[in-house]
């Protein structure tokens, strides 16, 4: 991968290659999870916030026999153990099911499939008979050998203690000196255990990540599926293929999705909902009939229903807008609460405010909620009109009803009512000439 | 479509599918153009505000033979009846043109096609001379007829008088219990009518439109037909693949698009015009060698030559912008009249103003045009300076040549030359002392 | 092409069509370079800034052969003289230099390819002995020679002298009445030259360019490169096929690229640097560990270390931001330096301007450097403080740890230390009523 990053917390649709694995497995409902972790164990478990994890080392790299074998001691006895890898993000739990199914009967299960292009891949040697006999790698295999189109994934389950048994009496005399897990086939056809094979659902499912490449393209794959899977639920999608969901995303019914967006996290979107072009959400929910327009970015909010947010709106962590609310072009909502009905359109940044209900925030206004160390609030009370390129210097409150004329700077609370502005006495200097141009 | 909104209102390419085939068939000069409703019948009259059609009723869903028999009466005897489908949007007029010439000799004409998979089509059942003799749908076909790989789109023209009386003659004692438009087909070649089959042009013309996915399928194939028009006409596009026109964009010599912009409604843009990317224009018009800069955002709105807009330039309804006039970053403007020359370069909102040529309007500067429930004009006379962050508060006039002073609250009418501004003070306290972290 | 421009001028990624050929013949070293203009001869030597190039002028349009007779006499006798095309813009060094080595022995050397549909393209004629007799145009070719799939790329080599004496003996007498380069391979097989056939490593390589679908069409195969490059060294893209490079493009280690990135002339991105979605960076060069928020424009710019630019940030040219710097939303900072860990966050204009380290500038602050007809510079020392909406009316100093308060209208030099203000005395008129709506 080329990469820092240990290759299984590479992500995938924003997350690791490895949880993806996880969550399937999870859909399975195992009695104990293992992770074995090798190169980079460190930043793998701090990695995963999933407590629920059981964490085997693999001190050394002995090969994957050796892997598993490091695994086992950390599972219940008497159960089916199923074997995954964190680089094959995409499994199906519709393919371990019946992997699983199969090892609880005393077989062993394996996931194999046909490739017209084996190369690289352990081969399924069979016997006369057809039964599986053995898996032999490509660098231990025969000509006769390579020329065989079914291939090992890898991914296998088996009842726990045979595995235990197989994995005993593995050897390491290949042309790799290692622990093959590969060759518990061998021993199982020996011990005349019925060894039964599977196929993945659809080729992605097996795919591993192996380069950069191999990343995007499975990113693209699981990208197409997710619009397939909106699609299918009807929401409307100008660009199946200019469409990213990184998370969960939710949506009701007559949803309208533009060209060029980003969802990531847990995303819902109610009944009505559009979503302009070149937008990004993020852990955002906005109810029944709102309208989000090109070039908008919320992050960590939540908004009412009915509201209309954008073009070039940024909401930010910390922002609930209640129904029918308006934020316009250039605006920034930072930590706010804003009240229905009310409206910042142009140019503003409303932080660390509690707006009321139908107040109006002018053009170029600012509420100034840091003073250098220490942040303040700002309360907006109902039915405020709050004109042009006001200051709003917090802690402060503007009582309701309150009016405040253009450019003021408001250092003071504002009583309700009235007209609250700063003196600024326009004159003209009529004999004034304006500079002239410099040589 | 799991979806709220009538089938045929979906909107592809920024109309409603419907709307595509009323266009479509307009070019045949119909004398009359009948369209039949069923379901959600109000919102499909209403949202067509084509004066020129006429509705028929379809009360109850009885058939398309029943369907077909509800527009008759509407139209006028003794023509040639063209029947299309308000979800098949692509249906080219070259193909309908030439079912209509069929028709309009006393021939029987059926749009048909040759599918590697039939599934799902009534097939097209020809005698031993190999003349059409009946159409079979799917439900009600023997296992010899399901081979048939010819079938039938659902199009076809009949003179008038004739299809009346092969309707009236129809009967529904079929899989379904309805009334096929069909089997009409039967009744031409019972008597000796002869039948014409035609083929689309090609096979996206006769595609209909039956969920999410093939909505958005079509829409992909509409879009990348339009891209290679446009380069067929001589504009350079950076990736067909990355461009939404969504109604008509015409273009003059040596236009450039960058990628991921959207074209809504109807655009002109000049000679020499650059898009830049990830623009958006609605109802604009252009003129030649006019620049817009990516992000750009401009709807109902007419520019000069030579102007450059943007970059994260808004431009709202009502504004004409004259030639050589520059709007720049976080600008948005609205309503207003800017002549030849004028610059509003960066942070500013410029709504309901009449600007001369020659002005430049600071950064950050806004026109307060709105004072709670009305709406007021700012006008700006020739060749006047405005610094930064001033707010004018309309309605309110600025007399040629003047100069406004960075901050000044203008709230009574500027005279011309000289410098305006609002006193302010600058003073300093160096005894103060920052305020320190809160606990 | 439908264009004013002449067609080796259409920009692939951003550079001319004969700028790429020119690059990469440049790769062999040749001692000259000559290129053949004949229309618009003046825009294409004007646009190619490469003083090594040598020009000759095809006066009249009276075939290749003529072509290549005009470049002749430009180039040093004795040498081996290989045959480009300027809207061929995708050839390969590897490919060309096979030529080369071919010719340089003594040898004709032609790239050929094989094709399934040889429509349009010149045969190439072999005899009995499987030795190729010369190259017949389509419209000069007989039936049996239209069947012929190998086709002749016009890409050739030849050693200098026995190339001029063939071109001196090129006749006209064909189907166009021009002079066919390619009639110099009959004459070479009549000698006896030995004529050797390479192919180029791709298709993509011997493309033309004929139309803007053709260029279009190249364009994303220039770009899949690109992005396949980048993929293979390490960088990850979350879509390959929503990335364009025109220019140069490095990156360190652990690089992530979002969707619908935009790089421009040369770019260096640090290690670890993130590009978010949308961005557009051109001649820029990035520290490692900095962060580009979506949808920021940078241009002509340095960045150091671990700075968090964006969203919606736009870097002019001549901007140089130092470590940790942070430049947010609405931002735009054009010719300027900024000190190390010095903050503007929101919706601010830093013009010309000379920033210490740990300063912040507030939301809305300006820096007003244009009087109308010059520029002047700001000077903003470390640990500066600047509220909010305070206009900077260069030329003027803030000296070191000032803090200056929201609104400030700064015309004069700032002491360093405490608190600089304007006077905004905040007043309530109580009887104020709002204006009502007008009829």
């Amino acid at each position: 991968m080329r990469s820092d990053l240990p290759k299984v917390l590479h992500p995938l649709a924003g997350r690791p290659l490895l949880s993806h694995v996880i969550s399937t497995a999870r859909l399975l409902s195992p009695s104990k999870l293992c992770v074995v972790v090798g190169h980079g164990a460190d930043r793998v478990t701090q990695n995963l916030a999933d407590t629920n994890l059981v964490w085997a080392e693999q001190a050394q790299q002995l090969g994957t026999g050796h892997a598993v074998t490091q695994a086992l001691p950390k599972l219940e006895s008497g159960g089916t153990v199923l074997v995954l890898y964190g680089d094959v993000p995409l499994i199906g739990s519709g393919t371990l099911r019946a992997l699983v199914d199969a090892a609880s009967q005393g077989h062993l299960a394996l996931l194999t499939q046909e490739l017209d292009q084996p190369k690289g891949y352990g081969r399924i040697v069979r016997n006369g008979g057809g039964r599986v006999a053995r898996i032999v790698e490509e660098k231990d295999a025969t000509e006769a050998e390579r020329a065989i189109r079914e291939v090992n994934t890898g991914i296998l389950a088996a009842p726990g203690d045979k595995l235990a048994a197989w994995l005993a009496g593995l050897g390491n005399d290949n042309a790799q000196g290692e622990y093959y897990l590969t060759d518990i086939v061998a021993a199982a056809a020996a011990e005349g255990v019925p060894i039964q094979v599977c196929h993945p659902a659809n080729v992605h499912e097996v795919l591993g990540v192996n380069s950069k490449a191999e990343l995007a393209a499975l990113e693209r794959h699981y990208q197409m599926n997710q619009a397939a899977k909106l699609l299918d639920s009807g929401v409307t999608l100008a660009d199946p293929a200019r469409i990213d969901v990184r998370g969960e995303l939710t949506c009701g019914r007559d949803v309208s999705i533009d060209v060029n967006c980003i969802f990531e996290g847990r995303v819902i979107l109610g009944d009505g909902v559009k979503i302009g072009a070149n937008c990004i959400l993020r852990d955002v929910t906005l109810g029944a009939g709102t309208e989000v327009r090109p070039f908008s970015l919320l992050e960590e909010a939540t908004v009412g229903a009915n509201a209309r947010i954008g073009p070039y709106a940024r909401i930010r962590p910390g922002t609930a807008l209640e129904d029918d609310v308006h934020i316009g072009n250039f605006v920034e909502v930072k930590a706010s609460r804003v009240g229905r009905g009310s409206k910042a359109n142009h140019l503003a940044y409303v932080g660390d405010a509690t707006v009321g209900s139908g107040v109006n925030i002018g053009a170029g206004t600012i509420t100034c909620n840091y003073d250098g160390v220490n942040k303040h609030r700002t309360v907006i009370e109902d039915d405020v009109h709050i004109g042009s390129d006001v200051q709003l210097v917090a802690p402060v409150t503007v009582g309701k009803g309150a009016t405040i004329g253009a450019g003021a700077t408001i250092t003071k609370d504002v009583p309700p009512g009235g007209l609250t502005l700063t003196e600024a006495k326009q004159q003209t200097r009529p004999a004034w000439k304006r500079p002239t141009k410099r040589p």
